[in-house]
C-alpha cells in the first residue's frame, strides 16, 4: 500500500454559524464536527494527519490533541491556499493524500477507504469523491465525457443550463497523488471574482497535463453533508442520530421512537434493553441488557447493570447496579455508587453516596456525602445535613438501619447497624447499633381551638 | 357467505430481532404484534382462527388466550410447512382460508375483508394481497399477463431484470379456497436452496391446474409491513402511532405534535381535550373532554374527568375527577381516587389515597395509604408515615382539616374534621375535630452567636 | 400605490374540527389561526381590514381587537356571500381588495405583497394566488390557455380527467379590483348542488366580461394550507414550528432537534444559546446569549439573562438573571425575580419571590411570598409557611443568612442578615442579624430498643 497522508481543512471561521464558537468545533451528537472527521480518518492507517487551522486554532488543538499535526493558515484565501500550508510537512513525499473538510461530520471511514481504493485502481493523479442528489443547486457539478471519464468540475455559478441538469456533484473530498498535488498547487491562481485559491483548480491543472482524474461516487449523498449554518448543523445531528440509533436497533436494543431518542456515539447498550422516548444518553455510558430507560431520562457517564429501570430521571457520572429501580423524578448526581436491587424513588437526590444492596430511599429525600449500608430503609423526607455553610461532612448509615420520615441527620454522624431513627427527629449525635433514637417534642391537642384561631384571624 | 378460516403464522424465532423475546410478541404501541393481527382477524366473522406456533409457544398462548386454536410447528421448514400444521383442524372443510403473518401488525380488518370480497367476486382458488412500492427490492413480484391476470409470483432473487422493475409485490397475505389449499400443499416440495417449503409455490401449483389466481391490491403499502428486526419494529411503531393519533384528531382531540405523542390503541379521549408533546397514554385510559394533558405526562390505566389538567406528571391505575389540577412533577400511584376540583401540586406523591372534593396537596408531600376528606388543605412537606419497617398503616384526615407544613402524620392516626395541625409537628396520636394540635420545640435565639460559630469552624 | 383593502373570511363554524371552539380561533404555535392571518395582513399598508365573522363572533372580536372592522355573516351561504357582507364598508371605493381565508395560518405577508404587485403589473381585475402540488386532488385547478393566461378555475368534482392532471391549484386567496369585485358579486348565483354562493364564480363572471384575470404562483404550496380538521391543524403546527425554528437557527441559536422544540413566534433568543430537545418556549419570553435551555424545559413569559442554564424545569412570568443555574426539576412560578448567579436546584418551588445575587436554594424547598437577600443559603427541605388557611404572609431573609435544612419559616417572619437557623427548626419569631436560632427537641438514644420494638410488632 502506498503511504497515505491526510489534510483536514479546519481553518474557516464559519460566519454563517453566527457563533463565538469556531465552526468545526460545533458538536454533532455531542462530539465536535472536526473530531468526527478525524476519528474516521484515523481508522485508515494514515502516516500523517495534518489539520489546517486558523480561527480558534488553540481550541481546535485542545480538541484534537496530539494525534494530528497542525499547520496554520493565518489568512483564509481559499481551499487550495489551505492545502499549501501543509507543504513543509508533505511536499516531496511519495504517497497519496486525502483532503477532507472538517465540517463534514457524517463522512465514514468505509467511504474514504473506498475512495483510496478507487484511486489506486484507476492509477489516477486525483480522485474526486462525488455523490448524486436531486437538488444539486449550489454544488460544483461533475462533467464527464461520453466514456464516463471526468472532464472537469464546473461550479454552479459558471455552469451552463445543460450542466446544471447534472446531478452528480463534487463533495469537496479528494485523493491526490501527493507529489502531483503540491506540484499543481504551485500553479493555482487567485484570478477570480473572490480573489481566492480554489482546490478544484488543481483538477483542471492535472487534466491539462493529461493526468488521469477519477471520480468515486458514494451511494449516500447525506454522508457528504457540509455544515455551514445551524440549519445544516441540525440536519447533521438528525442524520447522525438516525445512524447511531439504527446501529443499536440492529444490535437488539428496542428504541420506541428513534426520532426522539438522543444517544451519543460513545454509548454502549446491550440487547433487550428498551429505550423509551425523550431519553438522552451521553458520554461513557454503558447499559447492560434488559433495562428500561426512560421516558425522558438523561444519563451521562454511567455504568448501568442488567434489568434496571430508570424512568423520568437524571443520572451523571455514577455506577448503578442490576435490578435497580430509579425514578420517576430522581436525580443521581456524580460519584454515586448504587448497588444491586436498590430503589431510588420520586423526588430523591443522591450525591456522592454509596448505597448498599437492597437499600431504599423511596421519596422526597436528599442523601449527599454518605455511606449507606445494605437493606437500609431511608424514610420519606430524610435529609443528610452535610453542609454547615463552610464544609461538607460525611453521614454513615449501617446495614439494616431504619431512618424515620422527615429526619435530619446532621453530619458528621453515624447511624449504627439495625438502628431505628424515629420520624421527625433531628439527629446530631451518633446512634449506636440497634438503638432507637428519637428527638421530638410532645404532641399537645388543644380542643376546640380552631374556632378561636379563626376568630383571631378575622 | 362461505365459511371463513384463518391461519396466523406465528412460529418463527426472529433471530434478527436479537432478543430473548419471541418475535411476534414484541410490542407495537404497547400491544404484541401478533395480538394486533389476531384482533383484526377476529373482526371478520371467522369460524376458526388457527395460530401456528413454535418458538415461545407458551408465551404466545398466554398472550392470545382461548379465542384462537393452536397448532405446533416443531421445526420451522417454511411458510407452506407452517400452514400444513393446521391440516388436522382445517382439511376437507368447505370454505375460504385467510393466511396472514403474525409479524404484520399494521394489517387492517377492512383490508382483509376487501381481500375476502375480491376472492369471492373473482371465483379464484387463491387471492394474493398485493401492494405497490417504489422500492420493491427483496419482495416477491406479481407477474401479470397482458390481460392483467396473475401469472406468477417471482422471488426477488429469481427475477429477471425486467421483472425486477415490477413495483407490485406479494405482501405474504392470501385467501385460499380451503380444499384447494390443502390439496396443493401436499404437492409443495422443498427442493430449493434453503430446503424449505414455500407458500407461494401453492400459487404456481394452482396455476398449473388452471385454477384462477387473483390479486387484490391494497392502496396502502405501509399497512403490509412485515417486521424482521428492530429497525422495522420502530417503523411499525411510528406508523401505528400515526394511525392512532389521526383517529383521535379526527374525533376532535387536539394533538399538538402527533410525531411526539404516544397513545396506545386502547385509550379513549373525548373532544376538545388537548394533548401536549411528549405525552404517553396507555392501557385502559379514558380521558373526558376539555382536558389538557402534558407536556411530558404519562398516564396508564386511569379514568380522567372533564376539564382536568395534568402537566409534566405521572398517573397510574387511578381515578381522577373533573376540574382537577395535577402537576407539574406530581406522581399519582395506583389505587388513588381523586375527586373533583382537587389540586395535587409539584413534587407530590400520592399512593392508595382517596382525596375528597376540593382538597389540596400543593407541594412536596407524600400521602400514602390515606383517606382524605373534602376541602382539606395539606401543607407543603406533609408526610404520612405509613410504614414502620414491617407494616403499612392508614391515615384519616377529616373534611376541612388543615395540616400545617412539614408535619409527620404517624399512622395509624386520625385528624378530625376541621382540625388544625401546626407546622412542623410530628403527630402520633389522634387529633379531635376542630382541635389544634402542636408538637414542636420552643424557639431560642442566641444573639451574635454566628461570629462565634464561624470562629469555631476555622 | 392604489388604496388597499382586505377581507378576511372568518365566519365558518368548522364542523370537522369537532370543537366547541370556533375554527379560526384554534391556535397554531400558541396563536389563533385568524390572528396569524391578520398579523400578516396588517404588515401590508392596508386601509381597511374587514373580518367577516359569524360563528363565535364575540370571541373572534375579543381575539382580533380593534385593528380590524367587522361585518356579520348570519348564515354561511358560501364564500361569495361572505364577501358581500363587506359591501357597506367597501362598495364603490377605488382600490384593490385582498380576500383571504382566516384558516390559512401559514400565509406570509411577503407572498401577499407579491400577489398585490403581480396584480398591479398585470392590470388584472382579479389575481388568483396559486400553488403547485403533486397531490392536487380536491383542489380547484387553474386552467390556462396556450398563452399561459388563466381561462378558468375548475372545481375538482367538475374537472375532466385531463383537467385533473393539472397540478396548479387555487389557494383560495385573491386580489380583486374592488369596484369590479362588488359588481360581479351581484351576479353570483347559488344555483348549484350545495345552494351556495361561490367566490370562484366571480372569476368566471369577470372572464365573460373580458376582464383580465391573472394568477400569481407562489413557490411554497405549504404556505397556503387551509385547516379544516385537527389533522391539518397539526400539520400547520409542524410547518409553523419548522419556520420559527429555522429563523432562530439562522440567527445563531443551536436547536439540537428542531422537530422536538416548540417555540412561539413571540419568543426572542440571542446567539449561542442552545435549546435542548423537548423544550417549550412561549409568550413574551426573551432569552439572552450563551444559555442552555432544556432538555424538557417549559418557559413562558420570562426574561432570562446571559449564560443561564435551565434544565428539566418550568418557569412562568418571571425575571431570571445571568449565570443562573436552575433545575433539574425546579418550578419557578409567577412574579419571581431571580438575580444573577442564583442557584435553584432540584425539587425546589419558587413563587412570588425575589432572590438576591448569589443566593442558593439547592434542594427540596418551597419558597413562596418571600424576599431573599444576596448570598443566602437556603438548606434542603426549607419551607416558607406562608399560608394559615386564610391569608398569605411574607418571609424576609437578610443577606448572607444561612437557613438550616428542614426548617419551617412561619410567616410573617424575618431572618436577619447573617443569621443562622439550625436544621430542623420551626421559626415563629423574628431572628436578629447574626443570631443563631434553634427550635428542636433533644436527641435521646434508647439502646437495644429495636429488638423490643420488633417484638411488639409481631
Amino acid at each position: 500500500m502506498l503511504t497515505r497522508y491526510a489534510v483536514i481543512l479546519a481553518a474557516g471561521q464559519g460566519t454563517r454559524m453566527k457563533s463565538k464558537l469556531y465552526k468545526v468545533l460545533h458538536p454533532v451528537c455531542g462530539k465536535a464536527m472536526v473530531q468526527h472527521v478525524v476519528d474516521q480518518v484515523l481508522n485508515l492507517q494514515i502516516k500523517d494527519v495534518v489539520a489546517v487551522i486558523g480561527h480558534g486554532s488553540e481550541q481546535v488543538k485542545a480538541q484534537l490533541g496530539n494525534k494530528v499535526k497542525y499547520v496554520n493558515q493565518a489568512e483564509q484565501l481559499g481551499t487550495a491556499h489551505a492545502v499549501i500550508q501543509a507543504k513543509d510537512l508533505l511536499d516531496n513525499k511519495e504517497g497519496v493524500t486525502l483532503v477532507v473538510c472538517g465540517d463534514t461530520p457524517l463522512i465514514k471511514s468505509e467511504t474514504l477507504e473506498a475512495l483510496f481504493k478507487h484511486h489506486d485502481e484507476t492509477s489516477a493523479k486525483a480522485t474526486i469523491l462525488t455523490a448524486v442528489t436531486q437538488n444539486p443547486s449550489g454544488y460544483g457539478r461533475i462533467v464527464r465525457n461520453s466514456h464516463g471519464q471526468v472532464e472537469k468540475i464546473v461550479e454552479h455559478k459558471d455552469a451552463t443550463d445543460e450542466e446544471r441538469l447534472i446531478t452528480e456533484i463534487n463533495t469537496g473530498t479528494y485523493c491526490f497523488d501527493n507529489m502531483a498535488l503540491f506540484h499543481a498547487l504551485n500553479q493555482v491562481s487567485n484570478e477570480n471574482a473572490q480573489g481566492e485559491y480554489y482546490l478544484p483548480d488543481v483538477i483542471e491543472i492535472l487534466k491539462k497535463q493529461n493526468d488521469i482524474v477519477a471520480a468515486f461516487q458514494t451511494e449516500d449523498f447525506e454522508e457528504t453533508l457540509g455544515v455551514n449554518d445551524r440549519v445544516a448543523l441540525a440536519e447533521a445531528e438528525a442524520l447522525m442520530k438516525k445512524r447511531i440509533n439504527k446501529f443499536h436497533m440492529q444490535n437488539g436494543v428496542s428504541i420506541i421512537d428513534p426520532e426522539n431518542t438522543y444517544i451519543e456515539a460513545s454509548v454502549r447498550i446491550k440487547e433487550d434493553t428498551v429505550i423509551m422516548p425523550g431519553s438522552i444518553l451521553s458520554g461513557d455510558t454503558v447499559i447492560d441488557s434488559d433495562c428500561v430507560i426512560g421516558p425522558h431520562t438523561e444519563i451521562k457517564n454511567c455504568v448501568v447493570g442488567k434489568n434496571t429501570v430508570i424512568k423520568q430521571s437524571i443520572a451523571h457520572d455514577s455506577k448503578i447496579g442490576s435490578e435497580v429501580n430509579i425514578g420517576p423524578f430522581a436525580h443521581i448526581r456524580p460519584q454515586s455508587n448504587i448497588d444491586d436491587e436498590v430503589k431510588i424513588g420520586n423526588f430523591v437526590e443522591i450525591k456522592k453516596v454509596s448505597f448498599g444492596k437492597g437499600s431504599k430511599a423511596s421519596h422526597l429525600s436528599y442523601i449527599g456525602d454518605a455511606e449507606v449500608g445494605s437493606d437500609v430503609n431511608i424514610g420519606c423526607g430524610t435529609i443528610t445535613v452535610n453542609y454547615d455553610g463552610k464544609n461538607k461532612f460525611l453521614t454513615k448509615i449501617g446495614d439494616g438501619a431504619f431512618v424515620g420520615c422527615n429526619s435530619n441527620l446532621i453530619a458528621p454522624v453515624t447511624i449504627g447497624e439495625g438502628a431505628y431513627v424515629a420520624a421527625g427527629s433531628t439527629i446530631t449525635e451518633d446512634v449506636p447499633g440497634n438503638a432507637l433514637s428519637i428527638a421530638r417534642a410532645r404532641q399537645v391537642n388543644k380542643e376546640n381551638y380552631v374556632e378561636k384561631l379563626q376568630q383571631d384571624k378575622n
